[in-house]
């Protein structure tokens, strides 16, 4: 976490920090998330400004845009005289929260047109995305595009940030937990609230917690936010190994409920 | 209304088309509901890239963006070498709706920092766009920067769409409706479903609407869905006088009723 708001670190000083989603992983699951975002193409005119639209997209195996745009569409006028674009993504901002606190991506490459041998896979891709597309998915003026991405700017919010390297992008798996993440929160926050602050004050040695609150979930632990006399605090625990299901973090959950009791007990 | 879904029009043949808002006021209005957008600039590795970000924003009194950046930010690196930029915002998607069906404004131009003198108007339009601002708006590292809007691209939706004119827009008012709209809306279906039912067959020459909802309100008119044993249709009706007020709004919907049965009682 490097969003600390000035609290102590999770990790006892010496301790290594609870392993995290790097951001090549953040990034892929960030993008995989929506399918919807900016797209920055070339205008001619005026000539060479960068234009910003509205697109919707799938993703490849490989986590390149694939786009299904009408040939009279700018941003595909666009595409066919210069490839140069981008493609940028963002989190959800939750309501009254800063924006510029959520994540978001920009996907730097050029637009090709799908090759004809790649066009079914590229059709089902985007279907699965855009599935109210079906009744357009077949017109002959629209065409699919895909951007083969060359370079990756990731903000995560304020003070996270960096370029991502393409190939680890490509590689990085959506995180397993993200369709299931929103319940997870719910949940444990309805109704385990005292297992959380036994979670800040033994585990995130942070013994003065009155209240926690989980603020995200993904395969290699959580967040919370920990409110102390002092004022709130980001803190991130890891799952003793790493969680695919909701039904694992479930028994990770109930095995650190006992972590923080023996730590309790230990005082 | 371009997007008729294959209704009769609102008008009788021959009859003026209701009154609506200009593609110019589409925009402004749009603009000045929102406070977030995307920011394209050129970037410079890889270079002339067009560059999307996300980007807070105030307007000035002429409707051209004014936005507070972190000299560290790539966007702010970006418009230093190259100001040629654009700023795309949309109108938020309801649950559930075509993304593409909502309405979304390009405003194309140049970014240029905001003269000394012009800096206290333009510190008083950001903050009251972006009220939590106010605790990061006099860092030193931060500054001001202007987008002179040359060119404006609107996309209303489906087949509503035009390069709408720099001057007009700079000249249009937001309408004055925005705030009061939703509230309009809610009340209008929750307690007024009858009165929408005669509109549509009276007014709107829909004689066999079974149902109507509102979909939209602004200072000239407003739009409904009308059901129909032949499937739905978008309708829009003027007011008798443009209405800047929701007490106007309501004075005009209660002398439409009167219309409406009017209208009815000639049958």
């Amino acid at each position: 976490m490097g969003d600390e708001g000035g609290g102590a670190p999770s990790s006892p000083p010496g301790a290594p920090p609870p392993p995290e989603p790097s951001h090549a992983e953040r990034c892929r699951t960030l993008v995989a998330s929506a399918t919807r975002g900016a797209l920055s193409t070339l205008a001619a005119d005026p000539e060479g400004y960068p234009y910003g639209s509205v697109a919707s997209y799938g993703l490849d195996d490989r986590g390149n845009p694939l786009f299904f745009v009408s040939l009279m569409a700018e941003h595909t006028q666009n595409a066919m005289r210069d490839p140069r674009a981008s493609l940028l993504v963002t989190e959800p901002v939750p309501d009254g929260a800063d924006p510029l606190a959520s994540g978001r991506v920009t996907l730097l490459g050029r637009l090709s047109t799908v090759a004809e041998d790649d066009r079914p896979a590229a059709r089902d891709r985007y279907l699965a995305a855009n599935p109210s597309a079906a009744y357009y998915i077949d017109f002959g003026d629209f065409v699919f595009y895909r951007l083969d991405v060359q370079s990756i700017r990731y903000v995560g919010g304020y003070g996270r940030m960096s370029w991502v390297e393409p190939g680890a992008y490509s590689e990085a798996e959506p995180d397993p937990l993200t369709a299931a993440a929103a319940g997870i929160i719910e949940h444990m926050n309805a109704d385990h609230a005292e297992a959380q602050i036994l979670f800040c004050r033994h585990l995130a040695h942070r013994p003065d917690t009155t209240e926690a609150v989980m603020s995200a979930v993904d395969r290699y632990g959580f967040e919370m936010i920990a409110v102390r006399p002092a004022g709130r605090a980001a803190v991130r625990l890891g799952f003793p190994e790493e969680c695919t299901t909701g039904e694992q973090v479930r028994q990770a959950m109930v095995s650190m409920v006992a972590d923080a009791r023996a730590a309790a007990s230990r005082l």
